[in-house]
């Protein structure tokens, strides 16, 4: 069965995949959005990931969405936040959040799954941790399915029902990190932080790794990569 | 008032420009998308238009759908059809129909939008000429609207009530010209050609100039640009 995946190369798209090919979509086609993010690490991971999970065919699209502004993870003058308490973090949307990214993101794969006659896509998109990303609810979701069936062709002509998966979506971070060890994920080849150092070291501080290092330590497991700080 | 148009430089949305400037949206923030079509002429033909119009912004974005494949319009494996009936064009979906074209372009109409603060996006999509194309339809533009006001935080706290306007959606060709010269659309700047001459001449034969031609005859003026063949 074949299926789109979105994925980054972090913690939760790598873990999505391994529940695809689970739940048996052997013929995996990644997609990694470049959006303009301030360094490269993430991409280096994301054909790591794709490459162990042996991805019948990756598709690396540029799309500059940092053209727009608007975000600290793709616009220089807006500082990614470091040291937040959880609560904080849950609270409101945080200055990370890259305007209607999903909804870009989303579409690209749909675009990509309509070609390839797939009509399941993937995403690692996850509500516990991210609660304040309005792109992240179940409610966006279900919008986005509905349109996928009335945008393609294929919804249109009755070829394929496009399905949305969003298998994390309401797991804490230390499910996910259960869920992927059971499954061999290799969460070396991972990479989660929003502000490494030039080297491509982990901060350890910011909220993107501090959520992944509270998952590992609730989970019970070592987390195998290297931290700027402990 | 602000909005965010997607402008091609085509006949559809310099006329929708010309309706939403007459709408009182008096700040236009243009965005053209650069989906890997054939040939730059439409890009050039955007940036005429946009200049002609005094949009405040105008930002043009690379998106290679035809990294992806599967239609006429950005793979040079598939041959552009000439010469087809009306009848024919109307029936089914056209290889010139590139998969999820429309979800594409909203959703990065829709991130240019929440970085600007826009609550209003124009494209310039229509029902009649192309039935054929699944995301041309007003069920689909329903779909957006709704998934555009629960994908962004100007949406989700209440801030912005995001809009989708195609006001051509239900105009014929002939209406749309007509519309367009009461407004003072210069026709001259705008190109509509899928497949010109390499000198940037319009065939005059494809889907698009037929089109273009005929609502152009029917409205009763003359199409002011050149075309290879009568």
């Amino acid at each position: 069965m074949r299926a789109v995946i979105l994925l980054s190369g972090g913690l939760d798209s790598t873990t999505t995949a391994a529940i695809a090919k689970n739940e048996g979509f052997d013929s995996l086609y990644a997609l990694t959005v470049d959006y303009g993010q301030r360094h490269q690490f993430e991409l280096a991971a994301a054909m790591r990931v794709g490459k162990a999970w042996g991805v019948v065919r990756h598709e690396f699209l540029k799309v500059d969405l940092s053209q727009f502004g608007g975000s600290a993870l793709t616009d220089a003058n807006i500082a990614v936040p470091h040291g937040r308490s959880a609560e904080a973090m849950g609270q409101d949307i945080p200055v990370t959040y890259v305007p209607a990214r999903n909804t870009v993101m989303l579409s690209l794969a749909l675009a990509y799954a309509e070609t390839v006659g797939a009509a399941d896509i993937f995403l690692g998109v996850n509500h516990v941790d991210y609660s304040g990303y309005p792109d992240c609810r179940p409610a966006f979701l279900d919008a986005f399915e509905r349109l996928a069936n009335l945008a393609t062709r294929a919804g249109v002509e009755g070829v394929l029902k496009m399905k949305i998966h969003a298998p994390l979506l309401e797991m804490s971070k230390a499910e996910i990190v259960r869920t992927g060890m059971k499954l061999g994920v290799d969460y070396s080849l991972t990479h989660t932080c929003y502000d490494p150092t030039p080297d491509g070291k982990s901060c350890g501080v910011c909220d993107a790794c501090q959520l992944r290092r509270e998952g590992f330590r609730e989970a019970g497991w070592e987390d195998p990569i290297a931290y700027a700080s402990r």
